[in-house]
């Protein structure tokens, strides 16, 4: 039985600024297995809360219709573990926004981490950034929407998470089970260390 | 980087038998992106092929019609990877057929892996279910659907793999974080073997 680091990490899902298939930044549309997934995985692995980025007024109503659904109507009655990982959910405008709000914890501005499927220089390992979560420091992991993170935000961002790989020519997670996998790279306990 | 074993690994999606929310066995309807996010797990970590199970006759020709959109429609020319995701669905009416089938491949009939939230007694950890890959014998590994596999999946099972524990006090990741997950701890090389 694996145990977990009790990390000061947060995640970001962001909606704009994106790519899309032709690498082009737009702003991408909320899927709502978006919201259920990764706050399941960020309520299972102690993340801190799950903000989820985008400027689009309707697509703000949007998140905010499904979250009142299960924190306080029907599905909160129907099933409350579900309430329990989207009382993470945090909507806000942009990164700026999420950055100031974390900052105001008290604890500094946190470190922003992007994530990327693909290879990028100097990016930092799941081993090493492990480590760094291991400190009182505020981590901001983020995970984009649609064809991947901006490059604005990969270039602005402290870190770049090297990609998850398997060794297989194909590389196409989404980004739920994505986010799934970082977080129990990062957060799951080795059992050495349990023990020790 | 990490690279990955060449296990001799099927999935299976059941959603025929497994529990509601009341523990009562059910046929679960098929979830779009379930198959979409399982697959696209399964062909970037190298998995045979990816068994979807229903023995209801609406929900195959719901499936198949979107196998024949992304395989041979619109959604090929769209986006080949996800064909090649998709690729590996087979729709099946249920276990039986499912091991009869992989059996026929002439490596003998698969050792069944039941997966499940909850702890089971005598429960095979990642790290011995890992070891077990390492050899030529099929392994089939099975997820539920709705509120999990039907106890007798469970008890007619080879083996039933540990939960993924995270070590909060909350463990209810959907589907397909939980088989991102377990296919990550299952057939990622660790490091040192990989400079071995």
């Amino acid at each position: 039985m694996n145990g977990s680091y009790a990390p000061n990490l947060y995640l970001a899902l962001i909606h704009h600024p994106v790519v899309n298939k032709n690498g082009r930044v737009i702003a991408s549309a909320v899927t709502n297995l978006d919201l259920h997934d990764i706050a399941r995985a960020a309520r299972t692995y102690g993340v801190n809360a799950f903000y989820v980025a985008t400027p689009l007024e309707d697509q703000k109503h949007l998140i905010e219709r499904i979250l009142a659904h299960w924190l306080t109507g029907a599905g909160a009655v129907y099933n409350p573990k579900r309430r329990q990982a989207l009382e993470l959910v945090r909507v806000r405008n942009n990164l700026a926004e999420i950055v100031l709000e974390i900052e105001a914890q008290g604890v500094g501005a946190p470190r922003t981490v992007a994530t990327c499927a693909r290879n990028n220089r100097g990016s930092v390992s799941f081993d090493a950034l492990r480590r760094h979560l291991t400190g009182p420091e505020p981590y901001l992991l983020m995970l984009g929407t649609a064809w991947g993170l901006a490059p604005e935000l990969l270039t602005a961002a402290d870190f770049i998470l090297e990609p998850v790989q398997a060794g297989t020519d194909y590389n196409h997670l989404s980004v739920r089970s994505a986010a799934a996998i970082i977080l129990d790279r990062l957060l799951t306990k080795p059992k050495t260390e349990i023990d020790s």
